[in-house]
């Protein structure tokens, strides 16, 4: 695809008349239809707008970006395998102990997520069901070094909690196609530019699909109140119109959500001597809901719980009868750790999980090499690779630690471990890089219009329900399995001067290309 | 109504926290649904966001506001009625030259507008069809004086130019249905908010759905190019995602549409050999559309003509064989004086344009007595209740000049005409006042609630699509005719300290009473 004419002619040059077109029907649609964020406090600043009125479009590229055919259908297509691994995962707690014993040292997160998880289980889950709104995210793999080779999908990381821009994707693909129909991407040069080839996501309808089929098989109200989903939010959030269109999608089912900022969850809750969790929105005093459903768009992060009492809000969540979106043990299943030891050559791990050979090798052919730092014989191969300037220039070093510290790339590695006791190092994975086609975009934020070279970042949604069963001879049952929908997010790749600022990067959607 | 209790209860008072959640929703829900504007220079500078990306929440009230099912049902029952009568108004040139003739001298846009329908009627029309939007405004008249009587409905304004809001009365009318439903109102004093109660507004499609008649009953291309509707536009326009709406709506059935800002009209439009109005987008320079309608929002104003060559474009596109949404007898036929003299008592004038005895008679329900202030018997009539400070307390001084100056109220009259030569006298209109009842509503404007007395405005749409006849034996025939929505325009009554600021106030819906 590197070599193909199409991503250097891609996207068109405009003239200026055609770019202030295409710009004022971005501007006045991304409004119209609700793909907005609040803006930035760079861009509006709170003292200017202390009610928070205000929106600006959400950070979106100009054009739909060039993506492999071949592999956004592969990447469509294994999600219900991804799902199905993630729920076998997140139903094994003895494997998920053994990952966790490795982190507890290292990662403090990691630790008092488990140790949430033991506390309910002691007293016993009174909720067998658990959702997953997942997303499994990918780039484009384009080995410079083997001439013609096609191009493979590499999983980038998978998401097991508030995997977000479900609301948007939907309506950014929507965008591209409306500013395909009214002629604005016309041009001699954008003859691949069709509607054949831009993909709608359906990730709004389908992820609010999920928690309504969750919120219905949770079944009638056990304490005689009426029931709803609650969002479980940060405070104040941004990207909030994301959220807001699956809870509108969610009503549109008849399915009523409130906003629980995370913060106010032992105030705004309690559980009754069933353990029904007992939802009582501030603005209905008089009023109390039995909640079938806790959607987590908050507690992901460890800047999510900066005092203590915000870890007895996790566990009040999770020892409540609501099915959780996730559980803890789906939670730490998305840990990096799961990831590394599932892609480790020669792991037997994948195959635990996934009984299917076929279904298992195309999850595995997802996979980019992923070593452990420590003294296993695949550890001691990495230590090799990652030592020898030549053979790290195709790796990269990621702390082990949750959401924690910066990458180290390439040849700066083997300096950086010079530094680094041999004790220290099974704090870190090496991953081998990436390597995604040379494409080019343009991107409006803040009113700003980027251009310059980018990189592509697949996100493909699912939805999976389950029983947990009881852990032994019952390891439980897939309900509901379904894929639900794709993200195409598109940042800078930081090679040119003046480009695509490096960061978040926009909504995308895709132009699926035969290459 | 003025006694009713709902009215003196209503709109509930709400908890702090019961307000913050009403406020955080409604901000969300227009965000999301492009109930918005472009902020307001003194909120955001062009200097902050200089390519207009930012944009609000459009100003709204909280609540839908109370409005008599009664003059509710009677609006939209008799739209029809008032389309076949401006339709009957704009095919009759005759008697709209006595109108202009007598406004000529002191009116300078009447004139022009006048003498650009003379040159295309010198040359000869080419197009026999007329589209007309139009908007019926009303208020409510509770005669104080009167105890217990039955709140009637009277006409302020028609529009046949420009109606407004019809893109963003359904979005206003959807939002407070979402507010309802979601608990926002929840109070013991809202018994009478409920689903039946409210109005759902159908402006938006109903109104693109007249704009996609006319260009289908344009008929096929003459001139061999794609066919598409002109939005003839302000530019800047702040209420552009107004306009967007009904856009997108004629899109969704298959109708492209372009906008056109007005002094754009002769570079980037030309008139071919037969007339046909062949538009030249700028960002396609190569490509033409042959223009089947032209929708005016624009040109409604002597503020959109300050150069010359502004009414050489009126003139080019009333040449033009596109359906006029209006032409220019139908901008004519809303002008006030217009209503003046259907309105003046003992007019014989109603009775030329509707043969329907029955039918006229409910439209001339819906007049508030209007009064010339020149020698006629009316007029004359007129002078005595102007001059003596008792009965002018019931009246407003209007000047006949198209949207120019102030009105004179009440009491201040008598003083007013007495500085005044009589020569000047017959450039105003005596109008009695509207009593409307006492309302409170609370609105949210530039991201501030305020709070206090306000007056509601109820507008009716109507489509209507009729053939002009030759002018003398073949008067024309309707084609389409349909009420088309609605819009309630709720502002402050300035009665209050504090309270709702006058000017523009907000879209609002209707909440249907009984009383």
């Amino acid at each position: 695809m590197s070599s193909s004419p199409l991503s250097k002619e891609y996207p068109p040059e405009l003239l200026p008349e055609q770019e202030q077109f295409l710009l004022s029907n971005l501007k006045d649609w991304s409004i119209a239809h609700g793909l907005t964020v609040r803006p930035a406090p760079s861009f509006v600043s709170a003292s200017q707008d202390p009610s928070g009125v205000l929106a600006s479009p959400a950070p979106v590229t100009l054009f739909p970006s060039l993506f492999p055919r071949s592999c956004f259908e592969e990447g469509l297509a294994i999600q219900k395998a991804y799902n199905e691994l993630y729920s076998a995962i997140a139903r094994d707690e003895q494997w998920l102990q053994t990952i966790v014993e490795e982190l507890i040292d290292i990662d403090d997160f990691v630790g008092k997520l488990w140790q949430t998880h033991l506390t309910v289980k002691k007293e016993g889950y009174v909720q067998d069901l658990s959702l997953g709104l997942f997303r499994s995210d990918y780039m484009i793999h384009a080995d410079q070094s083997i001439p013609n080779s096609s191009p493979t999908l590499k999983q980038v990381e998978f998401n097991t909690i508030a995997s977000s821009f479900g609301g948007l994707s939907t309506q950014v693909s929507a965008l591209h196609r409306f500013l395909l129909s009214i002629g604005a991407y016309a041009s001699p040069a954008t003859s691949a530019l069709t509607e054949d080839a831009l993909h709608l996501s359906k990730s709004a309808t389908s992820l609010a699909q999920g928690l309504a089929i969750a919120h219905s098989t949770y079944g009638s109200s056990k304490s005689g109140r009426p029931l709803c989903v609650l969002f479980v939010v940060q405070d104040p959030e941004r990207n909030i119109f994301d959220q807001r269109h699956l809870e509108y999608a969610l009503l549109e089912r008849g399915v009523r959500a409130f906003r629980l900022p995370f913060h106010r969850t032992l105030s705004d809750t309690r559980l009754d001597a069933d353990r029904n969790l007992v939802y009582n929105p501030p603005n209905l005093p008089s009023s109390e809901y039995e909640v079938t459903t806790v959607y987590f768009r908050a507690g992901y992060s460890p800047d999510d719980y900066p005092k203590a009492e915000d870890w007895d809000s996790r566990l009040h969540l999770e020892r409540s009868r609501a099915i959780k979106c996730p559980s803890i043990l789906t939670h730490l299943a998305g840990c990096k750790k799961v990831q590394q030891v599932l892609a480790t050559p020669h792991s037997p791990h994948l195959r635990r999980f996934l009984s299917d050979e076929a279904v298992a090798s195309r999850v595995q052919a997802t996979f980019a090499p992923i070593y452990p730092l420590d003294e296993s014989e695949a550890g001691r191969e990495a230590r090799q690779l990652a030592k020898d300037p030549a053979s790290a220039a195709r790796y990269v070093l990621k702390p082990q630690r949750e959401g924690g510290g910066n990458n180290i790339y390439r040849k700066a590695i083997p300096q950086f471990l010079n530094g680094l006791p041999e004790t220290h190092w099974p704090a870190y994975i090496l991953m081998e890089m990436i390597e995604p086609p040379p494409l080019r975009n343009a991107i409006l934020r803040n009113g700003e219009v980027q251009k310059g070279g980018v990189i592509g970042e697949l996100g493909v949604y699912g939805v999976c329900l389950w029983r947990n069963g009881n852990g032994g001879s019952d390891n439980g049952q897939i309900l509901e399995n379904w894929e639900a929908g794709y993200l195409l997010r598109t940042k800078g790749d930081q090679s040119e001067e003046g480009g695509v600022a490096a960061g978040f990067g926009a909504v995308d959607s895709c132009l699926l290309t035969e290459a």
